[in-house]
């Protein structure tokens, strides 16, 4: 493939289309970016065809695939997982990852996804995009099932360790956005704690549940702050949004995912031990795509004028179609739109 | 029963002998007092006769079990489950909380199980006992099971919601004097943490990654402090102690239960709903055992001069039988003794 046509390619075509444009960085994870390229080629027959992918990647990484709908920017730079983010978005500017965001910056893009090192994306987010009015702190948003038929949002999962409590209010409104995005008319929203009691926690956390009370004021609406959550509480699919600080979120979610993992080969362990029946691997296999991360879209950064989304963990291909298929329903449902008009 | 002269039998009684008593607390949880008394009538047989257990509860709640290893400590009231803890212990000297506590302190016994409010109980502790030599703070200590052939050791998982480095440093040496009763020879600590390197965290946890550093110095011995765990590790089985501050180590702990509930009630409907075979029952029954803290000893308050146990969750007498065992063993094995050296 002649890179260099590749590269003209993308950079001559005219203002882009009606439809809408998505940035994929195909570098920085564990996952081959040709492996990743091909799965979002398979899955783009099924999306609509006003939607273009942009793939990033280094020249020498970059597949070829010839596509109407598929272009290419080449990057001169990859951050990998262990650099340090600030150092390596500063030193690194023509990396996939921040040319990524700078396309999204100068609206080349609708929307840019990489599974690459979460720190550097969000510390290029907030390098590269502006902050929405009313929002101090970029949070980072994830999905994770219920008992209930409808996912939970939790924010902010890392993007900050430390949160004041007006942070926790906003990153409530964020979530209230984005659970209406997913349909749900009048999301509730929980604040993380130790107890329900409103006296729990630390300062910062008391302070917050007075903050959040505020969003129930009006005494004719159904109230939207329903007070502390525990951690085993979460689940029970009796609230839309939780809110915490990156530290206690981040602790959270990787104990969530910890804890799962743990027990689901706990399970299979001893179903082989006693050759079980086979028909229970579909099970398990069910359990484990409903409770793997990668059957989930990733994780938003919310807070900067732009979609950014993180896929998850190992940027298997799998995840990475999800987190496709998930950044164009935030797209056609105008997500970021209703985002600023929240604040 | 006569209460008048069962106060009596306990009061009149001559100092204890050779053996050991532990005192249980009868009140203040969901469980019937005359169930935890029958379940802990059963247990006593099979412990060594040198053991004694006295009950502590309201007179209208006793029950009348009349048992030679048996005595009873008649409370005039109880603190329930949603009092403000610091208001009920000071207001309710007279609860079977805080009489327990008064009797450990005058080594009427040896131990104190109770499975009522949790802040009561530990305010109770701090209020009653004298702290140890080198502890600043009380935490509460709670095992967990692992992939691996031991169990790990969580501390603070709710006494104090903060933490500054050096408390982190004086749970792990508690935790390790744990660990080191519960036979494992060089146990190793873990910093509760959002990433494994070592610039990861708020200011505090990463002042207590430097501090927790220091247990290293030794070159010819093996490391003790292993780094940063993230979450989804401390399930490995990789490392005996984990130490965090109480808001987190609460968060962590409630999740790991709200995620291990969460799974095995939807395995536990999947099954039902496909009427897979009833052997397989026996399994999720299995799993369930292994994972419900019921089966677990529950949190051990440390940090103050007395062995104090906190029975976990409802209290049902499957879990008291368990804060029996365990507080026998720690007993036999002089913990408190070993903590004690250990500063």
């Amino acid at each position: 493939v002649n890179f260099e046509e590749i590269f003209e390619d993308y950079t001559m075509k005219e203002a882009k289309n009606s439809g809408f444009r998505i940035g994929i960085d195909l570098m920085g994870c564990d996952a081959q970016p040709t492996q990743i390229a091909l799965a979002i080629a398979e899955l783009l027959p099924s999306l609509p065809p006003s939607l273009d992918i942009v793939f990033l990647g280094t020249s020498t990484s970059l597949p070829a695939l010839p596509h109407p709908r598929i272009h290419y920017f080449v990057a001169e730079e990859v951050i990998t997982m262990d650099e340090d983010p600030l150092y390596a978005v500063r030193r690194k500017k023509n990396s996939s990852l921040y040319q990524g965001m700078q396309m999204l910056q100068r609206k080349e893009i609708d929307a840019f996804i990489s599974a690459g090192n979460t720190g550097a994306l969000i510390a290029s987010a907030n390098l590269a995009l502006s902050r929405l009015r009313g929002v101090d702190r970029t949070a980072l948003l994830t999905l994770l099932p219920t008992k209930g038929s409808q996912s939970v949002a939790v924010l902010d999962v890392g993007a900050n360790p430390a949160a004041k409590a007006q942070h926790l209010l906003q990153y409530a409104a964020m979530g209230i956005s984005f659970q209406k995005s997913c349909s749900i008319a009048h999301p509730t929203v929980g604040l993380l704690n130790i107890g329900e009691e409103a006296g729990k926690g630390t300062p910062e956390v008391r302070e917050a549940y007075q903050q959040l009370s505020e969003l129930n004021k009006d005494p004719s609406a159904p109230p939207v702050f329903i007070g502390n959550v525990e951690g085993r509480d979460v689940f029970n699919g009796h609230v839309d949004v939780i809110v915490t600080d990156g530290f206690t979120g981040n602790i959270f979610l990787k104990t969530a995912e910890g804890i799962a993992s743990f027990i689901l080969s706990q399970i299979e362990k001893t179903l082989v031990e006693h050759k079980t029946a086979h028909h229970l691997s579909d099970l398990l296999m069910g359990m484990r795509k409903r409770l793997h991360y990668a059957e989930y879209p990733g994780a938003i950064v919310c807070g900067v004028d732009g979609l950014v989304m993180k896929c998850h963990g190992d940027g298997n291909p799998a995840a990475f179609r999800e987190s496709l298929k998930e950044a164009f329903r935030l797209l056609e449902n105008g997500f970021l739109q209703k985002l600023k008009v929240a604040f």
